[in-house]
């Protein structure tokens, strides 16, 4: 796709994805904190190392939900789970639970010594939205750490959305519906900005 | 990306993929029938519905899976879950549930009156692999019905993938790790070869 542009060696580890539970919308826009879901945790591991990013930040004001992110991490990183199937640990190790969105990019900054930049995603369009190609050219100048924002629940709120330094442009199919899990939303953002066909 | 060859109208209605949970390996080669995952049925039917895919079928031989399956998507087809969130239920009225491929390549012809092309795909590198642009242009050319098969577990026996018509090349992202939840695989192939970016 449009990942040639980026060369392994520039952009190597800096790209990271969090995956927050608050602030978004619930159904009737309200703002809430979602309860972290197993195979989020899972499913954006993998795809994080299959695509060598940097860290995967599961972030939650929730101190149980917190923990229990934590729980699922450490299953597969040490004991039976990391026996079982050591592929998984590999994935898990790139998860990090913090509290707010400012301790993931604080880490981000301290980790990579560079600034760190905002990717905003949602289902909607938005003035000003960036394409997959031009955001692939924007992180291959290799000038900045890039941190990939998802929302659950509704999405992220507008708050969050105007507070990043890029809005993706929405995942369009066919037709009117465009309804993805967040999973199914960050496979297809991780590979149309690093995949290689 | 390589969607514009596709016109809408050539393909519409002829396309679908199917969630095998038999025959597919264990992590010890076995072959087993691996148990459905709620999450599978939601996230393949959103995604499906979201690219315009004609229909969802989940295959498994065993009959109190099938009838789980059923009852996941009937909970979200009427009744509460349906007023809950009419979105989930246009997805979830893709899902077709059968014992054998074979009967849902049957279901497919009756259908759409085409033959049916079987289109494996799978973590491993295989000789004789189609890529992603050459998929889409032979489903663009209109002569057949294509059905998308993903394997649970460790992935498609090797005599479900050489009785297929094509093998998709495998997902690559950066470096040697290749471990994507089937539903993270669907998203990525679906999009590559439907998605317009």
């Amino acid at each position: 796709m449009v990942a040639d542009v980026a060369g392994e060696d520039t952009r190597a580890g800096q790209i990271a994805i969090a995956l927050l539970h608050y602030p978004v919308y619930d159904k009737n826009r309200r703002v809430v904190a979602t309860a972290i879901t197993n195979l989020d945790v899972h499913d954006i591991a993998r795809l994080a190392r299959t695509y060598g990013l940097a860290r995967y930040y599961v972030v939650t004001p929730l101190a149980e939900q917190r923990a229990l992110a934590g729980k699922i991490a450490s299953h597969w990183q040490s004991g039976h789970g990391a026996d079982y199937n050591p592929k998984r640990k590999a994935a898990l190790d790139l998860v990090t639970v913090y509290s707010t969105l400012s301790e993931a990019v604080t880490d981000m900054e301290t980790s990579f010594g560079m600034p760190v930049r905002l990717v905003a995603t949602g289902a909607k369009a938005s003035k000003g939205a960036i394409s997959y190609a031009d955001m692939a050219r924007e992180i291959a100048r290799g000038e900045a750490s890039y941190l990939l924002l998802l929302g659950t629940g509704w999405g992220l709120t507008d708050e969050v959305t105007s507070g990043a330094h890029f809005t993706l442009a929405p995942i369009v199919g066919r037709g009117e519906y465009n309804h993805l899990s967040v999973r199914s939303a960050a496979a297809i953002i991780v590979d149309r900005l690093f995949g290689e066909l």
